[in-house]
């Protein structure tokens, strides 16, 4: 036989205990947690069976519905970050050989071109540069021209700013028997959404972003349509099953078993098929986050988000600084503005951090090095916040050498208030 | 057009804030979690390229190369339950068409083979009866026989009680330049595991077992051997590419995003490409689980688990109940007894949760109505849960009828204990 490895086990000393400081976190997520989520998450672990776990599971979904705007039986939580839940929708709704439709306007779509991809899709891609999005004149053309199974698109893309309007398309799509997904991680909660009056057939999220909670969970909701599709090609795991020819594997299976949404969804039902054991302080949290939602009311929240953006926009342009992509697109939630000419992005970025430990946002792909991005969302989505990230930010462009007429970002957002009351 | 589904959102009052009521949980997991894992949980978010959060993250590598026992330099979380990390490890490593073989003793080897399968691999499984362990011959004769890409088997398989020897396995795989992959997901912190001196290639494990967190967060190491596997299939996001030329995708491309090893070392290397939002409170937990183990010393909780194991040995045989399963391959932290006959098993599990709070194991499959699992397990590894488990028992046993001495089960703990001294 060969040797075997025989370096040393690791014996460094063991690492003090997370003591995180004190942050204020105004990039496009994650942002800071409500107090409240993160409360809930060091409350004690029921069991997964335990009546009382059940029963949290049962108000989760009935929560997610009023978030998502929906009356979707099949409206519960991926134990993932965001990414875990698109993939789960994508793998679970698509066999490989499908036709898929991505509209690309940002980072989000080349993500869901690239997951659809791998579960084996031919996959269609139209783009738009960073910044715009599609009329849905466009989207319809490129509907009719591919003919695909499921169109996937990204509702708010925070890589640009903007949200891609959905209100019409979800009819274009039923007319067409097409299905259509949308990933509303960085919109839901802060911009409206209405799952069943827009038609989508699934949808997920994150916690991370207006919902206020930490990244790790993923509500999803998926229609009566999208669930259909999902159970055709669903099966019972092998090592639940009493006898072997009980609930036989499906022909076209889902190529992942921990993102099957069939099975998901046997664990969330009435059968409770064991499944993973679930994340009970990610659930806790994520219970947490559409309590507070559903009790400040969902049209309420996108108002906050929506008042606040725009104190931020206000304060942005006030110090000078342009605005960056098509602002009647723009995601109430997240403000991209353009670096200033000659100044070093990332430097004014630390500073920022270092000296008021405040964290705004750098960018991706086409855009990096070209624009922050300054989120307002979530339990940040507040006045305080607002008028402290314009406050600092002045001193940082200052320093930067940006010529700053002084407290101009503070008095527009000031003034944007005024005007709001 | 067809017209949209115009079902009213719900209106549902939202419900009241979580407040789980206190839970001995004796099962086979997740367990109560260790108070100071739940506190680390609550602590206040910081972006996820924070100095503070990479250092946070290069903490936890480290601390988990101690709980692997490896020096293994990919060591790092991936962020969904231990299914997750199984999935993650599988999808990674495995190309379709590949060869698995998948040694199956209990319902997680049904899983491993379920995953394998969906990744396209050709699986060989052979299979034992629930309650026993492989030969180490056994294993090396299919080896020769199947001559696998990969060995997939569990170490310790909770639905049986029993855990599967893998010290010389390791050697034989290498000679023959298989790899070897080993779901520790239940046995990690409570019995021995050597990553580095068994030869293990890959390893995954989660929070909910001896690491006393929540589930949620899955820790994996890959030896080097792997990482090379991983690398060869790997590809930069494409939403991440300045040029559309570089990096281009590899051309057996890992079938999942989410949990492509590949993108995610990248993420917790030295690129620090973005992949997925960092779950940042399931980290402070993995952090928090794996400082306490390493604090304790692997070889003392590994002590622990054996000693209160083996005290709720002698507590249930001396409450008459028959020990199920190979007792020589007896996990340390999970203990299969035969539900006495003529009584009602789930009757019996409910009223000890109903009377006493606490909750012990049902089972699965072929074992299903035949025994129950009681664990001790993480933070619950302790002579006051044994004994208070214990005595409950002895008072649900008498109500349902089955004849018990009075004090035999705790006597016969606290014997143990006295022997242990």
């Amino acid at each position: 036989m060969t040797t075997l490895d025989t370096r040393a086990p690791a014996t460094a000393t063991p690492s003090p205990a997370i003591d995180p400081p004190r942050r204020l976190l105004m990039g496009p997520g994650p942002i800071d947690a409500d107090p409240r989520v993160l409360r809930a998450m060091s409350a004690s672990l029921v069991g997964q069976y335990d009546p009382v776990m059940t029963q949290y599971m049962a108000q989760t979904q009935e929560l997610y519905r009023t978030v998502f705007r929906t009356t979707n039986d099949a409206t519960l939580l991926v134990d993932g970050t965001s990414r875990a839940g698109i993939e789960a929708a994508i793998v679970s709704l698509v066999s490989p050989g499908d036709r898929v439709l991505v509209p690309v306007f940002g980072r989000f779509g080349h993500l869901l071109r690239e997951i659809a991809e791998r579960a084996g899709a031919e996959v269609h891609v139209i783009e738009r540069e960073w910044g715009t999005v599609f009329p849905t004149s466009e989207l319809v053309a490129a509907l009719d021209e591919v003919r695909p199974h499921l169109l996937a698109l990204v509702h708010g893309d925070t890589s640009t700013t903007v949200a891609q309007p959905l209100e019409e398309i979800g009819a274009v799509c039923r007319e067409r028997g097409v299905l259509l997904y949308a990933d509303v991680t960085a919109s839901l909660g802060g911009n409206t959404f209405a799952m069943d009056g827009w038609g989508v057939d699934a949808a997920t999220a994150g916690l991370q972003k207006c919902l206020a909670g930490p990244s790790g969970s993923s509500p999803v909701s998926l229609s009566d349509r999208a669930v259909e599709v999902v159970r055709r090609r669903s099966s019972v795991e092998a090592g639940l099953r009493v006898l072997t020819d009980d609930d036989p594997d499906a022909v076209d299976r889902i190529r992942s078993n921990y993102l099957d949404l069939g099975q998901i969804l046997e664990y969330w039902g009435p059968r409770r098929l064991n499944h993973h054991t679930e994340a009970t302080s990610m659930l806790y949290a994520a219970h947490e986050c559409a309590r507070l939602l559903a009790e400040e009311g969902m049209d309420a929240a996108v108002a906050r988000h929506a008042l606040h953006g725009s104190a931020m926009v206000a304060g942005l342009s006030g110090l000078g600084l342009r605005l960056f992509g098509d602002q009647a697109h723009r995601m109430n939630n997240v403000v991209g503005v353009e670096i200033p000419d000659g100044i070093d992005g990332e430097a004014a970025r630390a500073a920022l951090l270092r000296d008021f430990a405040i964290e705004i946002g750098t960018s991706f792909g086409p855009l990096h090095g070209r624009i922050w991005r300054v989120g307002v969302m979530g339990y940040n989505a507040r006045r305080d916040t607002v008028l402290t990230t314009l406050a600092a930010l002045e001193h940082v462009l200052r320093t930067a050498g940006v010529p700053v007429t002084a407290g101009a970002g503070v008095g527009a957002a000031l003034e944007r208030y005024a005007d709001a009351a």
